[in-house]
């Protein structure tokens, strides 16, 4: 998508030098737009565990990159054992998000058992993650063409008045490689004229929404407003919300998603008043190792610094933290929550929109059913 | 309640001055302890306005303190007329608080018809805030009693163990004149030796759980957490939460309850989950003249600055302001929403615990059925 009018990705090969990692540096978004560069894994890691990159698409693109850094530092003769480690490492970044795992095993997969030469298997590398970053742009821009016709169909319902539609977090295109997966069906609609108006939470505590998602939005001219997280129950009671799009973390066999902590309160108001609740997500994102998302999924407890601390712009244009409550209080910080399949009207993938069952997860991804 | 080892209430005359309303200024809460003199109703008017003081029990005492400095402004031929119209301008401050227009016409039907002298009105303008005040924290002192019960009978269910009790936003001693409605169960348990923890919302976008529920709880020694407004779902979906307890800010005759915005996503997620949900309130809150609470109770609209902007303190002390949201992006700030009487469990009232249904409130207070 664009920044200013320039097309990027979220991360790329930097073009001088193709052993460098490039990404958009999302710890200072919205106040400033910085590139950074990884040159090893771990930085990658490190990437990942701060959230310099976050997103499940993105998460799952940047180890994959990871992994290609891994094998340019692996040696000739431990090469497997140096990517399983690494690969390893990798993975206990971030407990929740599926992708992450998955886009580690996948390069692992097609790196294990080769006998050719070392820099055969670093150049193998580099494809297996140019093309796992290329195929989550693909399956986004996917997704957003099957989820267009769910928006048409609203608009035309309210015949052409603006679609109000309310996201949660970012899964917007900064979430992934590119398009975005809740996003990327606004930005299709958005882009083929439909009238459309998103209701962006901040999402506290870190706030993706309020810094990342109205950023985006913003950037590519699509209308928004920001509420805080409270704010849904009511909009939906009011009638002010025509559909609820979110992406995910992780989703099992049996549909239940596990995205962004608060996103399960949004998917009960809308059951509620009657709104469709869809979550976006390309294949990757499934687990169908697991069944029962509330009880299953790990659920990542993140630093308490998080929630007693805001990190924003002052007056004066310089970025810092404000400590919200008092010195001595204490804080818990789940970083995120399960809405059980139920509550979801449809999971829109790049392969179509299927309602949240097993029946028609696996019907859409046969080839997984036994995973 | 108890500043630093020292009972306070949030709201009284000045001891060397009984022309002067003192207050706590809860705008600087948590970071500086300070009080205020309100010497006009135009002070008063600003501090109910700019929420120097919040809450629905308190914004009635300062409205009928309010109403004692306008009888102290007024003409003896005009007494009445000038009343009338400040009682106006008090009004006006806040649309959602019943509290509010409560104290001000108990305040004028006290005061109207009076042919005593004005010095004589004066005083019992003053008699007659004193016991708003002093009714108040004495209605809050019985809902905690009240609500002490359903405390100890949690406690006995789970053999001792800590009973967690999530609220939402600050309905504790600081929005009222003392003791709180909310929270007044939770000191009553606390100081009765039972085992207790608070689960405190946040409370986007001012933040009044962060910052004054968390800091009235820590002054009384009562074992808390705070987290995002967001947790609550997943704490309630992982049996975390034993009770929810808000307060109100106007209750209907059926028994839809007014309160913070966000209060309604965590009724649902109660009953979702099977977690009693109960509202607290005096019967100043109220409103025997309307029914339906979606339809009727009003919604104010705040600045959309207070959620585009966070306060608090930085690493070096000082109290500041921080964007969170890029400069162009919009938002918008609605203070409160409506939780329908089906999802609360009970009303914890100063004269009992009812169902939040017509017959039973009105069974309760049967003086003011035809209100």
């Amino acid at each position: 998508m664009n920044v200013n009018g320039k097309h990027f990705r979220t991360i790329w090969l930097k073009e001088s030098d193709p052993s460098t990692v490039q990404i958009i540096n999302q710890q200072v978004l919205p106040f400033t737009f910085g590139i950074l560069d990884l040159r090893t894994v771990e930085d990658v890691r490190k990437a990942i565990k701060d959230m310099y990159v976050r997103g499940a698409g993105l998460i799952g693109a940047a180890a994959a990159y990871g992994m290609y850094l891994a094998a340019l530092e692996a040696g000739a003769a431990s090469f497997e054992k140096d990517l399983l480690a690494k690969g390893e490492m990798l993975k206990a970044t971030r407990p929740t998000a599926s992708n992450l795992a998955w886009a580690v095993d996948s390069m692992l997969s097609k790196l294990a058992g080769r006998s050719c030469p070392l820099s055969q298997k670093q150049e193998e590398a580099r494809l297996a993650a140019q093309a796992i970053a290329d195929s989550d742009a693909e399956s986004c821009k996917r997704i957003g063409l099957h989820g267009l016709e769910i928006i048409k169909e609203l608009s035309r319902k309210k015949q052409g008045q603006a679609v109000n539609i309310l996201t949660h977090c970012n899964a917007g295109w900064l979430a992934f490689v590119d398009y975005g997966s809740a996003l990327s069906p606004v930005y299709a609609a958005f882009d083929a004229g439909i009238k459309v108006h998103v209701w962006v939470d901040e999402t506290r505590p870190r706030n993706q929404g309020a810094g990342l998602t109205a950023w985006e939005l913003g950037q590519h001219g699509v209308p928004h407003d920001l509420v805080p997280d409270n704010a849904g129950g009511h909009l939906m009671q009011h009638s002010l919300v025509d559909m609820v799009i979110t992406g995910a973390d992780r989703v099992t066999r049996s549909g239940d998603a596990a995205n962004k902590i608060g996103t399960y309160l949004k998917a009960l108001a809308a059951r509620e008043n009657g709104v469709p609740f869809y979550v976006a997500l390309p294949s990757s994102t499934f687990d169908f190792a697991m069944r029962d998302g509330v009880k299953e999924i790990p659920i990542e407890e993140r630093d308490p610094s998080e929630v007693r601390f805001v990190y924003g712009k002052t007056r004066n244009g310089s970025l810092t933290e404000v400590q919200i409550c008092p010195d001595s209080t204490t804080a818990r910080n789940w970083g995120f929550d399960v809405t059980p399949a139920r509550y979801i009207t449809g999971l829109i993938t790049e392969r179509g929109i299927c309602r949240a069952a097993e029946q028609d997860i696996t019907a859409l991804y046969p080839e997984r059913a036994d995973e």
